[in-house]
């Protein structure tokens, strides 16, 4: 295993539970925090990490999850002005290493790059993955 | 130029605007149906290929655009239900020889695979993303 890392994941829908699950399983430490608890379902039952339910726009929340302490911030809610906004207070206030923000606005991604937030863009991660199978070798923009 | 191939895209929200403007770009044959018309303003002004307003739940839109003749479907809409559901059609009515849905949960995407459509999950493609900025060569699964 690799060395284990403390790693902050807000957004506990589809995605993030995927990400937060994975991780616990490679044995980093993982704090997740969502708004709503029924969310935390989707975590594994040998998910071993810790659950906090709140808004994570509040540094209080981002503080309880110990954010300052984080090798890694992930920023997957289902909305990008959200994951924008914690992104940039976990970059700029807690001055995580490594953040990473879902964007599902391509044209956002200009924004976050502005901000030296790497960005996943499940858009044109799709795109790519679907010109692939059509016709492999093509590289699709925005 | 590869061979120009006859597309139709159902569904003009980010990721069906995004395949439709390239794949007309690259010269091919391309049909986009959307419910809602206001959503064609995300296609380029370069945009060569038709637009039908409709639901292409109902086989008469989809004859509409010629689905018969189609090479290549893609669908494409928020919504895997309805995903799901045109691709079952384009597969099994309309004989298309390539049927490839966008699909959210994964969880889902067994049921495609019995109907022998193929699919992108942009929850899994993003994940293998978040994954391989943090650690690469780890492979994640739902």
């Amino acid at each position: 295993m690799a060395k284990s890392q403390y790693i902050v994941v807000v957004g506990c829908g589809q995605l993030g539970s995927i990400l937060a699950n994975h991780l616990s399983s490679e044995g980093h430490s993982v704090v997740v925090i969502d708004q709503n608890e029924h969310h935390f379902s989707k975590l594994s039952t040998a998910f071993s990490g810790f659950r906090i339910v709140g808004d994570a726009v509040e540094s209080a929340i981002l503080k309880r999850a110990k954010t300052d302490k984080a090798d890694c911030f992930f920023a997957v809610t289902d909305q990008d002005n959200i994951n924008l906004m914690v992104a940039q207070i976990a970059k700029e206030i807690f001055q995580v290493p490594k953040v990473l923000a879902r964007v599902y606005d391509p044209a956002r991604e200009q924004s976050y790059r502005d901000l030296d937030i790497s960005t996943i863009s499940p858009t044109l991660l799709s795109a790519q993955a679907f010109l692939d199978i059509l016709q492999p070798s093509q590289v699709v923009q925005a």
